[in-house]
């Protein structure tokens, strides 16, 4: 039963706070989660972190060339998790079920699929995530890290990846695909590796944050520095800064979701409700709906873990070495872009900006909107109907 | 130079945290703020404000017969200064001044148009502004009302400017003209005195707040309300919640603007600053170009009206008493809807869902969108793109 509510927490609500639009297949596909670990990481900053463990699973079989492999990047809300089942009877499959699996756009009867946790994950106090992070036993003190963990970068994220690539002799991908943040990875490693990587898919992504997007993301960090349970950061041996976790989750909510949504599925206001008009303090079914959903689900989240990705997606250009455009001078893989046309957190100028340069450079990049009502969360939800796009991208030459 | 400073910061700082679009005239309209009073006003929801102060100002002249008389609604963060200037230095005029004024499209060669205050104004602790909220002196105790003040609604900001109209001798109204907020009362004022209202505008407006909108301005709210310093309310014989309001006023700053707009304003990403590197607690000029601003302007503000601003807003549905084609069915004036088609604040469907229901009913309501790169604000910087359909309108039968 805790395994069947933490399945349905983590692919469910603690991910979109709203239920799941992936389809279930008849058949489930069994995923066990992994563990991997290293030490002495050098981040891109030049700081060492003496020990990284990472969360991973993967779908399909590796084949003996080592040359079939898909590693899928997820999000900022989210984990390695992305198809299949830990047990048959969890509530939910993976966030990208309905693309990843045999027979499927990503095929795992072709492709050896492999999808880890990045580094400060936003969720460690989920029981399926594994990272490393603030929250994370400083070996030096023997206490969590806490604002002592070095900032990391989607840069960090990759490297990160590539080291349990290495791990299992894997020296090529066929292809890196990965929605939102999990985009700015798949790009990065385009560039970060470029002689490894063949095929990249940015779905609902970006190459680079703008002024916007920057300031957007520093509204997710306020609440918690400004909760009176933050203490600098120094907060695992009282309370945690929940209300400001609330408050973060409730903005990712709401801002990865198109009004049309939200509106279908949110109650309707009222006319003239006494409670709201008792006090301004009082709460409504309509806000309910949402901060009490994301309160629910704050204690799964650190407050350190969701500032250091705020703080790396901020940071992100990609290459991370200059503009975007001698960035992707380096990018040897076949790309494929695939914003979503309502969404509002990672607007589609995001995409069409890196397949401008591209193009400028000779490339030849696919770009290609998925529709939807969803807004953002059309990246996951509304992907079948771009199932057959991606099959093609993944098997040309 | 006290006076043009806080010219400069109402108009341009204050209202839209950007330099100003508005345009100036070479021979300045002046005005002069005004003071409206009246005893026991009772709120929608049959509470007694026993003193009722707000501030009034008005540019052309009323006629005899008292029937050349516009009405302006403000917006949010907004006040009554909606064109000229209180003294002929001031470094910029009310907002709307492109369009209001000698020979403008609301031409005060012929009309009378007057301006208010609203109830609880998001900047009582502004020179300039004179409103009653919870952060008047209650009677009955001497002290600042905190959250013993009444929750109001936008008909009882109409309702307050009816007394103040009523005080003048006016009748009637050849029109109600509100951006935003001031949209939603220029409807209120539609249906609650139908036979008084000539013509309605409603810029960048809406006719019920939807489940996305209240929950959006809840995203404002928390941050005062969980401010240590909030106390409750009762924070006026000690610091105010200047944080959270910083919160709040940066998260309207953003929310009015485009990316386009904000992107070319804001200063450059850096790639790898080294501040942010430092820490996560660190800003960047990025961040600092909305957050100190916002900072800036926070003591201006008082948190407990921003309180219930957010909550009047939340609690519209025009008519306040039943659904929104009860309320239309009230409705004799003449519409004319101008959503800001790249507007993330209130959307176009917004506008666009009154004016369906207007057309079900038989009326003839007319649409139009504001074309620009500002977003919502479109509907303050981009308005002389629509000053002759206005004037149009405003003429017509």
């Amino acid at each position: 039963m805790q395994r069947l509510l933490i399945g349905f927490l983590i692919v469910c609500s603690v991910l979109f706070s709203v239920s799941c639009a992936a389809q279930e297949t008849a058949v489930p596909m069994l995923v066990e989660k992994q563990r991997f670990s290293f030490d002495n990481y050098t981040t891109l900053g030049g700081e060492v972190i003496p020990q990284v463990t990472i969360g991973w699973e993967s779908y399909g079989e590796l084949n003996e060339t080592k040359d079939n492999v898909i590693l899928i990047t997820h999000f900022f809300s989210g984990n390695s998790h992305a198809a299949g089942k830990y047990a048959a009877d969890d509530m939910m499959p993976g966030y990208w079920d309905s693309i990843i699996g045999p027979g499927k756009a990503i095929d795992t009867n072709k492709y050896f699929v492999i999808s880890s946790d990045t580094l400060v994950n936003a969720f460690p106090n989920d029981p399926n995530v594994i990272t490393t992070g603030p929250a994370s036993m400083n070996p030096a003190t023997g206490e969590p890290y806490g604002l002592d963990f070095p900032v990391v970068t989607i840069r960090d994220f990759v490297n990160v990846q590539h080291e349990l690539l290495k791990s299992l002799g894997i020296e090529k991908l066929h292809a890196v695909v990965g929605a939102s943040m999990g985009s700015l990875q798949a790009l990065e490693w385009s560039v970060a590796y470029p002689d490894m990587v063949e095929r990249m898919v940015s779905v609902i992504g970006a190459g680079a944050m703008d002024a916007w997007t920057i300031m957007a993301l520093e509204h997710w960090a306020r609440p918690i520095k400004h909760d009176p349970n933050f203490n600098g950061g120094d907060y695992y041996g009282g309370e945690a800064p929940l209300t400001g976790i609330t408050s973060t989750l409730a903005m990712i909510t709401q801002q990865a979701m198109h009004p049309v949504i939200m509106n279908m599925r949110a109650p309707q206001p009222e006319v003239m409700p006494e409670t709201a008009l008792e006090s301004v303090l009082n709460s409504t079914p309509v806000l309910d709906y949402l901060f009490a959903n994301s309160a629910n689900r704050a204690p799964l989240a650190d407050g350190n873990h969701l500032l250091y990705l705020v703080r790396a997606n901020q940071l992100f250009v990609a290459g991370h070495d200059g503009d975007l455009a001698s960035a992707m001078a380096k990018v040897k893989a076949k790309t494929l872009f695939m914003p979503a046309t309502n969404d509002l957190l990672l607007q589609p100028y995001l995409a069409r900006k890196v397949v401008e340069v591209l193009k400028q450079q000779g490339k030849d990049p696919q770009y290609s909107e998925i529709e939807g009502i969803w807004g953002h969360l059309d990246g996951l939800f509304s992907i079948p109907s771009k199932a057959e796009e991606l099959r093609a991208f993944l098997e040309s030459e």
